[in-house]
């Protein structure tokens, strides 16, 4: 048995504190050393599989080893999202604690279902979330609980809307039906795609889902919305869900939430407002205005993993109505059958287990207390406020967007250029690949437009300073 | 600008080294002394939360204030799955390796959306999916995706067949529709409760869903699935799903999945295997009789967090139509298209960031190797049936289930006892109160019957000698 048993098991203790040391060591290099990498890989397709062996080792592998071809093969292949000149889509990043929120979270590798399992994660959870209720500003009726992406979050609240129609829908479904009215969801034309794949998962269809226009700022048209609405009824299609956005993916403009909330209540629609980007900003004081209304939403979600230096992934739906999102989703099998009377949060969603996300956010709440974060979140909108600036000032280039929060959209357009969208891509396409800084882009009006995302732990006036050469390098 | 740059950014450098070692001391000191804490959390319901400060500190708290926090008040309310006597629900753990993983994971902290944000992810995930793909004996025409849990690898497979019907269900939806019949997914009572929350989150109701009844030996029963599906099509429903089993829940008994391809064949119907747990058992040899006409079909989901020492959350949906998966989720806003002929993962699911999540399980499998893995499932396998023997052997308990992997379903069954459930509740009770040891329950038959589940990577024979010896006292 001894013998066995040698062979079984798990690593050495002693090498298990050796290379910690050494990951610890390989990661704090990482961190130190991220401005000199390239921020887009410089991979092409393909390099890193074929560099890969095909079947897994017969035999273990040292550590050493591995870590060397973490080094030589994994990093090259790393587009840096921590570089604090990785400005596309939302500039994400964690913080350090929040990596160490999650190396504690896969040693204690909880899988957070019955309160029994695990009282840690499903007391701490809710304490996190209120925290940071208060810290934006939303009133105590709304109830936090965390899932892994916006998608989900958002794919849950529309599933309770559909649940508050009381239909039946839970049991008897949609199909094979004749009583059932189209059932229709509104949201902008700017809203992120997740809404689309939401309806496509959850049986209405992209048809259900209609999208209403926005106004020059890319806000949703409230009057619009309402007609919309009264067309959809004249019609006799069933009105039951309105995502607003604040702080749209395209160009982080805020749609008319108070506005939108007034037609939600008149016609008793379920209000989810889509805050994944922006509500981050919600603790900065000064920026209370632009969430005007968002109180008398249904549902929330804001994602800490975006703009709250919480490592990938944490999103938090917050809502109204906790029994109702436990009556959409429970389902309780015998084994899990349990005498206690307390939250089990299997019940709240469609994932039965869950990692213990709310450490790493407690972490970085503590860590950097209320101040420390309010500040990092206004410094980022005080840059991309600085940029716009520098573009608004420049005759080569122009702002095409609001810049609300921490997102810049704009574009080069010297004089005679005769193709903008030719010259902007070629831009973009240059500085990515040259890896000194990464960009994305959208489309606005017709427009290619540049985006420029602020919002790294790392980042300074220096690294916005640095883009702002190459791009006027580039005309 | 300097004196606020002081305040602003990161963690210095020096602590996060610091620190780090001091996490990695921590966690070395938690998996050594895992045997010397209770398995179950000693805490009562609302002793963390009634510890914890209601509202986030002002300013920022010092890191040894932090870590000494997770100390005193969340190590108590934690529940050890990683303790080798944690024998409840499934018995799960992760190795130290999978912890160095997860560390890199959140430092790189990417969002594998695009190919290009994050090389690495996308091209690491299938090749280790293949890995395990030919570790377990599957066909090469099997295409692995990584998601968080088995809940949402099932919900996957269950739209991949409903899209399948080509009934126009994505664009259009099944509300306001007379032209559908009812949909129908057909699974064992034995199944897993995530069917029925993919059925009620995909708008097909739990009456969609038909539970077939199970042999004496908890296996789905083929004829009479042969029966339903024929009764269903003649009132005019349409069969398009059954969900098969290899390794239930509550018993780990194997649904006849030859026998149900067969009856899939000849129906048209998508066949999707959930081996969620039992899965990682297919890698042994000797066991893979157990997974005879898996390779015929759909989809099959399987999870490395589950009982391949890989830590949560890493579940494996493999398909055979990649292409279907795609059209079932594929929409691509402006803001992320990209013109590389590359696979995209965002195309593939519904979330549109995942995380790095192929690096844990590719760690696990070069450190310890494809022997090291069989060795580990063999012995845990070895182990549940030696109990089980022990459990056969004696006067006072009997065995209420086949034993095919490492879950044993057994009772005590003492001479001049009236009531036997009331005996075994309070004998699995005390047991887990004492935090000796936990055990979980289920219901056969209707008989109140204890689990076994032998699973973790520290687990040895003294273990389960230790577990035998307290029922053994309770009788």
């Amino acid at each position: 048995m001894s013998q066995l048993q040698k062979k079984l098991g798990d690593m050495p203790k002693e090498d298990f504190r050796k290379f910690g040391y050494e990951i610890i060591d390989f990661i704090a290099d990482y961190f130190e050393n991220l401005e000199h990498f390239p921020v887009l890989s410089q991979n092409q397709p393909n390099d890193l599989t074929n560099a890969l062996s095909k079947s897994a080792p017969i035999q273990g592998e040292s550590f050493p080893q591995i870590l060397e071809d973490v080094e030589n093969l994994i990093l090259p292949a790393v587009t840096h999202w921590n570089h604090p000149n990785f400005h596309g889509l939302f500039s994400t990043s964690t913080s350090s604690v929040g990596v160490f929120g999650e190396m504690l979270t896969a040693a204690f590798d909880m899988k957070a279902m019955l309160w029994r399992t695990s009282p840690a994660s499903t007391e701490l959870e809710p304490i996190v979330l209120d925290w940071l209720r208060q810290m934006m500003g939303l009133p105590a009726d709304f109830h936090g609980l965390i899932y892994d992406t916006a998608s989900i979050s958002t794919l849950h609240a529309i599933a309770m809307a559909r649940e508050k129609l009381n239909l039946g829908i839970r049991e008897k479904g949609m199909s094979g039906r004749t009583d059932l009215p189209l059932l229709r969801v509104y949201c902008s034309e700017q809203t992120h795609s997740s809404i689309d794949k939401a309806v496509v998962l959850l049986g209405l269809g992209t048809q259900s889902l209609v999208k209403i226009p926005t106004n020059e700022r890319f806000e949703m048209d409230a009057e619009k919305l309402r007609e919309a609405i009264q067309d959809d009824k004249a019609r006799g299609h069933l009105p039951f869900c309105v995502v607003a956005t604040i702080g749209t993916t395209s160009t982080t403009s805020i749609d008319p939430v108070d506005k939108i909330a007034d037609i939600c209540q008149r016609n008793n629609i379920f209000l989810h407002v889509d805050a994944a980007y922006a509500g981050s900003a919600a603790v900065v004081p000064e920026f209370q205005f632009y969430f005007k209304g968002w109180e008398r939403a249904d549902s929330i979600v804001t994602n800490p993993h975006k703009w709250f230096f919480t490592p990938f992934d944490l999103s938090v739906l917050y809502v109204k109505d906790l029994d109702l999102l436990k009556q959409t989703f429970s389902l309780v099998a015998e084994y899990l059958k349990v005498t206690e009377t307390v939250t089990n949060q299997m019940d709240y969603g469609i994932q039965l287990g869950r990692r213990f996300r709310s450490l790493k956010l407690w972490f970085v709440m503590r860590y950097f207390g209320q101040e420390g974060l309010i500040e990092r979140i206004r410094e980022h909108c005080r840059l991309a406020r600085l940029f716009a600036n520098w573009v608004d000032d420049s005759e080569n280039f122009e702002i095409l967007a609001p810049v609300p929060f921490a997102l810049c959209c704009f574009r080069a357009c010297p004089k005679n250029v005769e193709d903008l969208d030719v010259l902007n891509e070629k831009i973009m396409n240059e500085i990515n690949v040259s890896g000194e800084a990464y960009l994305s882009h959208t489309k606005l009006n017709g427009k290619f437009t540049l985006r420029l995302s602020v919002g790294s732990i790392r980042v300074e006036e220096r690294h916005l300073r640095k883009v702002w050469d190459l791009l006027n390098e580039k005309i």
